[in-house]
């Protein structure tokens, strides 16, 4: 392809549209590394690719990847620069047919960790969380309706690939969301500011529960300590992150178990919702592997 | 002030340049929150307030500490925005004087957490970087030669205030840091994807010298395990965190006691340098709080 203005790279270029998207049902995925990534799901998730002969010439296994779908089509610079979002595209990108989950199938896996995105707005924190929840090893993030579009380029960028590892759901109602996950056995914790359960406190009850708690000494007599305030980290947890300016409403907090701060040893007013969520769903992890 | 193409407000607006901040050693604080955290530093760092009536009623205490810098001086939103790197600087910003410390200023205070960003360039990374060191309560953070500036506009606003919490050293040679460092008493780790060391592991590590490796377990005999091949997380610390794109270069690497990895627990190739930094910082921060 070599005219930027043909039909067929217009209607690439509209998926930058958050309408455009929801109507196609597609989204774009730009660069080497996102691209190799959904190549790996196969044509379910792959439905064109478009790369440059010197970008197949440079990585080879990724030619050979898109050859492999039928979906590879040449493209000169021109022609990418126009149907992306990013400056430089860097040779290739692919669209890509919208790979979110149902909440019941997430929950039917018996999943252990959950990124709950309640109004998060900047497309950037998003993809940034659900990159870190992949890290972390998160079973799902579940984004609820008034979220930012994970279809988003800039989100999509963000990921970094990882929203093709981990599953995502979409438009979620947080109400049945907080309902279902605790029939399927979930704790619910919300990340807040001004929790009253200490995310650091959690952490030692969890590894008091894993030595046995004569062995952190809090029980002299030998008997287990009866003090076990707050929620078990090493528990299947659903956590809820909130808007980036609000946090989280009344009306989510109120569905969460414990409210839940990460501590802030310095004079920092708050925390970035995409450390919060870092420092927690690594907390979970750890407490979780730790115990498993 | 009500003329947006007065010399005043086109002096300021070049502080979004990098070159026009280092020749008049200035720099803008945007909105409410960056302009109550530099008031709090008095006229050392404020070299000029301005602000819009309605924002002054609406935050009397910030009006106050404004005119008692005797720097305030009325402006309309059009003179705002004029001189603002944002579309909305919400009706108040500061002209603040550099406020960096000499690396040898912060060495003598005995530090215990150092993040140094080596050749950073995201000026949203190193904000956020900055944001989450200052949470985990870090003494200061080192910006290497190469680095992004840390006093340009989208990185001040990405600390949300933290720049005027937590001691900023920039333009450091990574060698003379590493030398310096170490004879402070700092060890230093490296945050790099490929370590041989994990970070779990060091905070394990960590625990058990903490709880006395017996009640671990990991000496059946009731003596100390001599294995304890990882470097002590509790103490003083000296983090490298490397450019997004290349990480650390085999020059930054080698100046570490060690080359730390976060663990991934899922599919994610690799860490946004944020969220790695934010996961290194908070585990030393927990292992130093909980040895302390």
């Amino acid at each position: 392809m070599a005219n930027p203005r043909a039909d067929r790279v217009r209607d690439v270029a509209k998926l930058a549209q958050r309408s455009a998207r929801a109507r196609r049902g597609l989204f774009l995925a730009e660069g080497p590394q996102a691209v190799r990534e959904a190549l790996k799901l196969g044509p379910r998730v792959v439905a064109e690719v478009y790369a440059s002969e010197a970008c197949l010439e440079r990585y080879p296994e990724l030619g050979s990847l898109a050859r492999a779908t039928g979906a590879l089509r040449l493209a000169n610079d021109d022609v990418l620069a126009a149907m992306a979002d990013t400056v430089n595209p860097q040779g290739i990108l692919a669209v890509c047919r919208q790979l979110d989950t149902p909440l019941g199938d997430v929950l039917a896996r018996s999943p252990r960790l959950l990124a709950v995105l309640c109004r998060v707005q900047d497309p950037g924190n998003a993809g940034t969380i659900l990159r870190a929840a992949d890290a972390a090893g998160a079973d799902a993030v579940v984004l609820t309706d008034g979220s930012v579009d994970i279809y988003n380029p800039k989100a999509v960028r963000s990921t970094a690939g990882s929203i093709f590892h981990v599953p995502v759901v979409v438009g979620a109602d947080v109400d049945e969301l907080a309902r279902e996950a605790r029939a399927a056995g979930l704790g619910i914790l919300a990340a807040d500011g001004y929790g009253t359960v200490d995310l650091d406190t959690l952490q030692d009850e969890s590894a008091a529960r894993r030595l046995g708690a004569t062995q952190l000494g809090m029980a002299q007599d030998g008997a287990p300590s009866s003090a076990s305030p707050g929620p078990a980290l090493e528990g299947p947890t659903a956590w809820l992150f909130g808007n980036e300016a609000q946090g989280l409403s009344d009306d989510e907090l109120a569905l969460a178990d414990a409210r839940v701060a990460v501590p802030v040893y310095g004079e920092a007013e708050s925390l970035n919702v995409g450390t919060a969520a870092t420092v927690c769903l690594y907390a979970s992890a750890r407490s979780q592997r730790r115990s498993g």
